[in-house]
């Protein structure tokens, strides 16, 4: 979706990479994290301290290939001294990875628990908070509330173009990733701030276990894409479309008012309902407009994503985020085409229901 | 060390990605390997053709950050339908991160059972053959030799400056990294070619899980630099040094040279003696020149990792890689600078014992 965007910028974020360069497995041999390039490094602070969406001071800033690989690492360096599995939970609806990525190896460190709200075992645990949350979008925080967490937070959607910026987020670990910051998803590049030095140095040690660092190439680009999206919000009024937050948030507003309109004409479906916040960044009160749409199929459809998928929609159906499955994830951030095609596709199924309602009158 | 050879060959292998380039997590929607892309795809399968190292037809090729990563995968492939945790072994002198990578999350998958020569447990197992072996450079092929064993060749080092090319290699899972074939350590990028489809298909299973595919620049990049190294086989005689195996061929021999000769003046340590053998590439015989040197350490020196860390040179204990610390490995692809003051501060070792020897007469 961002892609439009990125056009428009013509050569600012082109990257050009000489042969010679960047062949060593170290960027910088005396930062905490060794692989990390000082560029993207400053990139991040700076991101930041524009967006005031994270406090960046007194972190350790720890880059990896995406935010999966990092969120792995995590439940790596909460867990390493573990004498038993520890448990892994977050509330439902969570992002469907967790449980699968928690759970493929088989891990004596850790395991999935499942739902937090329904958590009840004695002993340590992770808590995974993603806010706004993968799928429904909600403003979230820790739901388990007892001693013995350690939350992660993974904020990969805490970006202007998709909810109110309210405070600047202080957790012990955060989450981010470039992919929903800027759409490039193909980088692999996504990054940690983490408070305590000793879990930061053990979410290095799992990076360089697992691949001996992150592409030098990709940092690189990474770095000059964010420098963009700073540069872009000092040049105009934020709200305007050459800013990158101005475009992306205009985008969305656009995508959800058509959604909204599509779904409230159907009389199946619904969306959640989002309470407008005051954001710092756009200095003005607005309503949540997440990356993904969690619809769900009213008049007694139990498998909406079957449903869909015979009205020739793909979505990601509720039970692999741990409820009903009479929701679904959408993503909101394909190409114009795809979403256009969605919502048509979306609204003929109201069509095609009231042509069986009138045939039968 | 290849970094002059890339800074001959100029903008050659320079990459220029724009902005709104390779935004999406896939290269192929209808490949097996869904983020490979084809242009790499082909650079790999041209190089091995034109290298004659390995077999390619009837080959899945699965890409990966590093071939640690695919390491990872190959260990997920193999035993994730294990009722119990598989035993994965190596003969040893053994790549030192086998053990570790292997054991990091307690998996009950797989589990590290040291030394292939070593090992009597019933069951299936998964055996690593590293050919030309990492520390010792010498080729290898499987030990246990009973059924129920599962092989996973590492060929990383199997190319023409280092070793032999004497077939096309054709084992059912094969691994290969960028960083040693052409110096770029930084891409993160690797390969695997694999035999068998579903193997293949839970190779990209477990790269989906772990990193959601790998970096579209650095693939870029990387076909882009093994399109380099094929065409600089075709313009000239191989063994010139405007070739990319020319050059690298040429520096390891030299670098061999000095250092076999430092130490037979030591009388202190010694090297391993390898077997000449004929090259299919080069059209000659020659003698191994691996990219580690296997130093022992004679004279009662137990530990030879602090012995020459009194003399400022840092190595890795043998004790890392399964055998006595009278060993250490030292890396033959550092740059000139380091690799001289190596040799230098080697040589001086002797003149400073023999200086010992003359003091007592």
């Amino acid at each position: 979706m961002y892609e439009k965007y990125w056009q428009r910028m013509g050569d600012k974020t082109t990257v050009v990479i000489s042969g010679w360069q960047f062949t060593s497995y170290f960027s910088d041999p005396k930062n905490l994290c060794w692989f990390l390039e000082p560029e993207l490094a400053e990139e991040v602070v700076r991101l930041h301290r524009v967006v005031g969406n994270a406090i960046t001071k007194d972190y350790h800033i720890v880059v990896g290939t995406g935010s999966s690989q990092l969120f792995q690492a995590a439940l790596y360096a909460l867990s390493s001294d573990a004498s038993e599995p520890m448990s892994v939970v977050s509330a439902a609806p969570y992002y469907s990875s967790y449980p699968v990525i928690t759970d493929c190896l088989k891990s004596g460190l850790y395991k999935w628990e499942g739902d937090a709200q329904a958590f009840d075992k004695s002993g340590p645990y992770i808590e995974l908070v993603t806010s706004p949350n993968n799928p429904d979008g909600f403003v979230r925080q820790s739901v388990v509330n007892r001693s013995g967490g350690i939350l992660v937070h993974d904020l990969a959607y805490y970006w202007p173009q998709y909810t109110p910026i309210t405070t600047p987020a202080d957790h012990d670990l955060m989450l981010f990733t470039v992919s929903k910051t800027t759409g490039h998803a193909g980088m692999r590049i996504g990054w940690a701030l983490v408070k305590d030095e000793i879990i930061a140095r053990k979410i290095v040690k799992y990076i360089e276990l697992s691949t001996i660092g992150v592409s030098k190439d990709s940092q690189l680009r990474a770095a000059k894409v964010l420098r963009a999206v700073s540069d872009s919000c000092g040049v105009a009024h934020p709200f305007k479309e050459e800013t990158f937050f101005g475009f992306s948030h205009h985008s969305m507003e656009s995508r959800w008012m058509l959604l909204r309109e599509a779904v409230n004409r159907s009389g199946i479906f619904s969306l959640p309902e989002f309470t407008p916040g005051f954001c710092n960044f756009w200095n003005r009160v607005f309503e949540p407009l997440p990356a993904f749409a969690w619809l769900k199929c009213g008049d007694g459809i139990e498998d909406c994503e079957s449903f869909l998928r015979g009205h020739k929609i793909w979505t990601r159906s509720g039970r692999y985020f741990g409820v009903s499955p009479s929701y679904v994830r959408i993503s909101m951030l394909d190409r114009d085409r795809t979403f256009n095609l969605f919502v048509k596709r979306l609204s003929r199924i109201r069509s095609q229901r009231r042509m069986r309602l009138e045939h039968v009158d």
